[in-house]
């Protein structure tokens, strides 16, 4: 079996939540003005009371509201796809063998939608009638637009002015959804913008007006807490599969919430290898520091402990706009300081060619945050090959580059620099 | 049940041959110049005997080769979904209800890798080297560089150039999979081409060298023949949801091959309504006549017994690129001149509007070509709406717009016309 489809009837009913089954508690957010940690109170003009639980919940599960469980369904259990066309390229023995999970089926393409959705229909059930976002890549953006599409709730985005000015049919998307789409920084025409800026105009936004909030596509807890779906699905898809629990389990890592949603629920089988991969170029969990720090540029947001490269930095103009992240989600963080995960970082140029080698082989044009997963899933691979172990990879493949072909045509004529 | 997988293991192991089934012979194509009914011979410049066997064969199955469906498990068994949402918008009773056959999933996008994939088998196994084709908005130039790819067969795709304008990331796509891409017609740059004059450049391409073939993406009998597996699949998947046969399949018509595609595997089933839907402004089964005419421009190809609006006829520059062939595949022409399908015609701001309103509710976004096929079923439920009968609608997603977000920017400000 190649391809493991699960039915409707099998998408997950609760999430699963990692932080009462960690070894040691998560250090708590801070109040960037008091420096003391967070209440709910703090975070309830931005979000809704329901996330704001999730956020900090101790229940090892929690329940899928069926209203949202409705809306997943238009692209859920999403596939597990063995890569035996890329492993065949790869030369690889049977001892060796590649699966990932297909999240670019999605209506926005990525992983996205995952939590778009509920933190759409969490804010729609407490009257919120708009909601302010930022974007890198324009994934999350896209997602948030389709979701509160659903819940009939305004959607404005602050993308990245430069993923705004590369991917101008991302915000045509957004559109599509009924969505508004703005550069950030709004302020700093000429500057090409981070997710740091985007976060502070859409939190200043939404502090700005009564009727609004704010919805974050990564690095929160309650983010990674909805894309567990995508993990759990995977683990019945292997059992399905007769295949055993994966050596290795691999994400890219920008916000962190597609290796949460992927990694997560393998936490607690301790002889799972997680590992997260980052763009050479914004190297957070490889060379950042562990501390508390700003979510966003401006210094706005609770300080959260995580890995950082300072709120201030600027990434370089990457591809992968979706993995130019300053910081990294606290249970990330925290299982890579623990060391139960592990970090590795690429240039941009490698992640390509394994991204050609796997459209070329699996037939499907990977976003360039995907390629990242793809070329650390090839090295794991050939490592295997030739040490001559038994290795099973599971990887995430968070979303198509039908919307980053530009990126392709500047890898295919040598434009694309490391 | 409202998405129906089937494992890959109901991919259909045989293609169904409408041409014995018909209920009166076909008219056989005519050499271009003798005007005599061609034989074998006169197609081996551009096809290989097995091609040129299944375009006149008295089979009524025709096995699909196993290094064909290796490739077609790539994507295939693809998905058929019950647009509940869709339906919910449209305020639709349970009596009214709407499937569609999801062809989007595809390496390229559409369903045009379900013939690519076996042309360039049987190329390869003839030895051929090269392949030279046409494509009008890029689904099938995508399709053929991915198909090739997957024989080491080197792809030459002639892009009608309004197209090659409007959409410069339908050939990065191409190059992503190896294809080279030039705009036709290659004689005049200031031509907006259209299909017909993408044949000519691809035909005479291919007659000028030993090493290549030519590779059509529509009109033939043996290419609708490959895309009898959606109409198949789809067949079983009604079968397994528990609904009953359609009262009207519907598609979009191009050439004619996803609507064959779909509809072909329902020919015998007489109570089957079926619904051929074309853009107003390249009306042929609507308005052209029935008559030979060449498949392309320059008249090097044989005569075909169809619907045409006349082989000089060079469509305006709709966005449904695919759509834009001045005539019409002779199968389809056939049971529309036998009565035995029906035909409509839509301006493009109406498929347009119709597939907004897709995107928001079942959340894909379509590709112009497809919106025709939504608004036909659309515009078919609400008839059925008001006047009280039982109505089952099957059309056919034949690919998503993600690289035709340029059409949604023209149609959410304003500037699209008909």
């Amino acid at each position: 079996m190649t391809r493991v489809n699960l039915p409707e009837t099998e998408i997950p009913s609760a999430w699963y939540n990692v932080l009462p089954r960690l070894t040691s508690p998560m250090d708590p957010p801070l109040h960037p003005g008091t420096r003391e940690p967070v209440g709910p109170d703090d975070l309830a003009p931005l979000f809704p009371m329901s996330l704001i639980e999730q956020e900090m919940s101790p229940q090892p599960w929690i329940d899928i509201p069926g209203e949202v469980v409705d809306i997943l369904r238009l692209w859920r259990p999403t596939p597990l796809v063995r890569a035996t066309r890329l492993e065949a390229a790869l030369g690889l023995p049977d001892r060796v063998r590649i699966w990932f999970k297909d999240e670019s089926v999605s209506p926005a393409g990525s992983h996205k939608p995952n939590t778009a959705v509920p933190q759409a229909y969490y804010n729609a059930k407490d009257g919120i009638r708009r909601l302010t976002t930022e974007t890198g890549a324009g994934q999350w953006g896209t997602a948030l637009s389709f979701a509160c599409a659903q819940y009939d709730i305004e959607c404005m985005v602050y993308m990245v002015r430069t993923s705004f000015e590369k991917k101008p049919y991302r915000k045509t998307m957004m559109e599509v959804w009924g969505g508004q789409v703005l550069p950030s920084p709004v302020a700093d025409p000429n500057h090409p913008g981070s997710l740091g800026t985007a976060i502070s105009d859409a939190v200043a936004d939404a502090v700005a007006r009564e009727d609004s909030h704010y919805a974050l596509g990564s690095v929160l807890n309650h983010v990674l807490l909805h894309q567990t779906v995508i993990g759990l699905e995977a683990r019945d898809q292997l059992k399905i599969a007769g295949e055993k629990l994966p050596d290795v389990v691999i994400a890219p890592c920008g916000g962190g919430s597609n290796l949460g949603g992927l990694a997560l629920p393998f936490y607690e089988d301790t002889e799972v290898r997680l590992l997260a991969v980052e763009p050479s170029s914004c190297p957070t969990l490889t060379q950042g520091r562990f501390e508390y720090d700003f979510g966003d540029t401006a210094g706005m947001t609770p300080l959260l402990p995580m890995y950082t490269l300072g709120h201030d930095f600027i990434p370089p103009t990457i591809h992968a706009g979706g993995l130019r992240y300053h910081g990294d989600a606290p249970i990330v963080s925290k299982l890579v300081k623990d060391g139960r995960m592990e970090a590795v970082a690429y240039p941009q140029t490698a992640c390509f060619e394994a991204a050609l080698l796997f459209s070329r082989t699996e037939g499907k044009v990977p976003a360039p945050e995907a390629s990242h997963g793809i070329r650390a899933a090839i090295d794991e691979a050939l490592a295997a090959k030739e040490s001559g172990e038994e290795k099973v990879i599971l990887f995430n493949y968070c979303g198509h580059g039908h919307l980053d072909l530009a990126a392709y045509d500047d890898y295919l004529h040598g434009r694309m620099v490391d």
